[in-house]
């Protein structure tokens, strides 16, 4: 008998039929395999952001964007005299600012604090950057390695207010340790 | 009078009522405006598969893939005794394979031949690598530096048979040129 053909593509088809803490499970195993044996931040970083990408559209949440922003330590060579700052990483979504400063921002305030930050409304956020017009709110979550040192954040954007609950937030916070973890920095 | 705000964002929205040759003509100087100043191949990376992804809906053609896989020469510090690698950077589209061997598959010839791979029907394809089994066409372009050597590949894959023409390859052929030139490898 003819076996299905599995591809890594379908890690991202999520069942529409289970609940949404079942769905995030999934998807929490899938990142686990996707990341095994990888320690080349790129790409699980990508794999990372695309998952969360289609999570988010299974659940039909109005997520515009989903990626990455990662630490100038990052560099093979880093630039003499200039501080440390956020550079864009892999995303799934529109084109963004590529650099951020720590500090500045949802971004840089999760890096600068290393707590998750969960924005219901970015237009009350002080010092909100608007790479996209359109997006209302917004969590972003540090990547904490294992010295404690920030590698970078994990950043989702909604279109409407109050996008993200505790469990959606819950799930982001797993996800980002789990790649953080998977590798080398 | 109140000036509407522009947002990286806004790189990705087109114009329906211009022609292909005009959309692509945007997209490239959008592209060329993103990498001004900017040199960490992640951020860029990212940015240009944005722009593609959305210069391919704004067209409706069928993409499901479009990104990019780099050299392992990108690594800080490379693993001794491994081959030179092509590894999954940054993408739109669903989950995908982490690495390819050079001279593999549609990428890896890219990589090794440095010649833009086009396939009209990837079935056809041998030792084609499916990440996606709804695949049907794609393009590959190689990343060639200015010493000639090889950065990486743009790859581009589409749900259809035959879902490029000669204009969309030299479109991702400019564009895989001025990435490649903006970017510190």
């Amino acid at each position: 008998m003819a076996e299905v053909e599995k591809h890594h593509a379908d890690a991202t088809t999520f069942s529409k039929t289970i609940t949404k803490s079942e769905l995030y499970e999934t998807a929490l195993v899938s990142a686990s395999s996707l990341f095994d044996s990888q320690t080349f931040w790129p790409s699980n970083l990508a794999n990372a952001a695309s998952l969360c990408w289609y999570a988010f559209e299974a659940l039909e949440m109005r997520v515009n964007w989903s990626g990455f922003y990662v630490s100038s330590s990052c560099l093979k060579t880093k630039p003499d005299g200039n501080e440390e700052m956020l550079l864009l990483g892999p995303f799934m979504g529109r084109v963004a600012c590529q650099t951020i400063k720590i500090g500045r921002g949802v971004c840089g305030t999760a890096a600068s604090t290393k707590i998750t930050q969960v924005v219901p409304n970015v237009l009350e956020f002080p010092g909100h950057i608007a790479c996209d017009g359109d997006t209302m709110s917004e969590v972003v979550v540090p990547l904490v390695d294992s010295e404690g040192v920030v590698r970078g954040v994990l950043d989702i954007d909604c279109l409407i207010v109050n996008g993200f609950d505790e469990v959606d937030v819950e799930f982001l916070e797993k996800l980002a340790k789990l790649v953080t973890d998977a590798c080398e920095w």
